[in-house]
């Protein structure tokens, strides 16, 4: 039976999972749900955060991001990354365990242990603001580990932590 | 062993699945690959369109869209939505076999057999384009059958339709 729901907020928490990734900026990192492509042409993604985060601050001063793919063997990188601020940790890749490598195309760091890095420049600040601001950035350079296969990210949504699921069929 | 990937649309192939929707406005259907939350408050959400579609044309005259979230049992419903043009056929709920209700704060139609739908109104279209033209919908109402759960939709990425990932930890 379906029925019309009062609560407005569950038409985003019943939502299927999305990917989590970590956000590089200088050399913070940030655990963000909020994460989409955004177009093949320019190849671009984009990226939601929340204001009070320290990483919106560091987009804004830097204008450039590192998306940083996690395991779903990573989980506890990003729960490190997700609880913990940049403004009270002197270095959180010391912190989280995990070595930084110097973008070829952006200043900041990204994450050497995640299997894909992408080096983006903002591109467009989206002009309508709720609890996120989303960022467009343009990649710039694309890192991939040769082992790494689609099977291995990590999903996240409504508080829960899941795999990437089972292949059904291909598309075309 | 890590590598510097030369073609940088390899960034936005190697992401992982994202969930797959259909988008209904008036009395259309299409299938998206690009679909997030934008925000908790106001509860909204963003969909991105080739501007070639025609779902493109009807979103831009009539200022709101439908979500509805398919199963992974409507990948039939799936493929025939992203087939077809409704430029070429009178009525693709009747093409996809599917039953159309009309919103109860939109016009538009959506789709009954969709354990979940979501009507929004069309507050900001994103003002930079590329392949995709993204439109941020805010949720006007919710519906959802009570049978439903996280684990039923359809998720797609990179040309393969996946399930939705085993749970595999609470975040908190």
């Amino acid at each position: 039976m379906k029925e019309l729901v009062a609560e407005l907020s569950k038409g985003i928490w019943t939502l299927p999972p999305f990917p989590v990734v970590l956000v590089t900026v200088d050399r913070n990192i940030m655990t963000a749900g909020a994460f989409h492509f955004y177009s093949f042409k320019p190849p671009s993604v984009m990226v939601g955060i929340i204001p009070k985060k320290y990483t919106y601050e560091l987009i804004n001063r830097e204008n450039e991001f590192g998306i940083n793919i996690p395991t779903m063997e990573q989980i506890a990188l990003v729960r490190t990354c997700g609880s913990v601020s940049g403004r009270d940790v002197d270095d959180k890749y010391s912190k989280a365990g995990v070595t930084p490598f110097r973008g070829t195309k952006i200043k900041s760091y990204l994450i050497k242990e995640c299997p894909v890095n992408l080096e983006c420049v903002v591109v467009h600040k989206v002009g309508f603001t709720g609890t996120h601001q989303w960022f467009v950035g343009e990649i710039q350079a694309v890192h991939v580990d040769d082992t790494y296969t689609r099977d291995q990210p990590l999903m996240f949504w409504s508080g829960e932590y899941r795999k990437v699921g089972e292949f059904l069929e291909k598309a075309w």
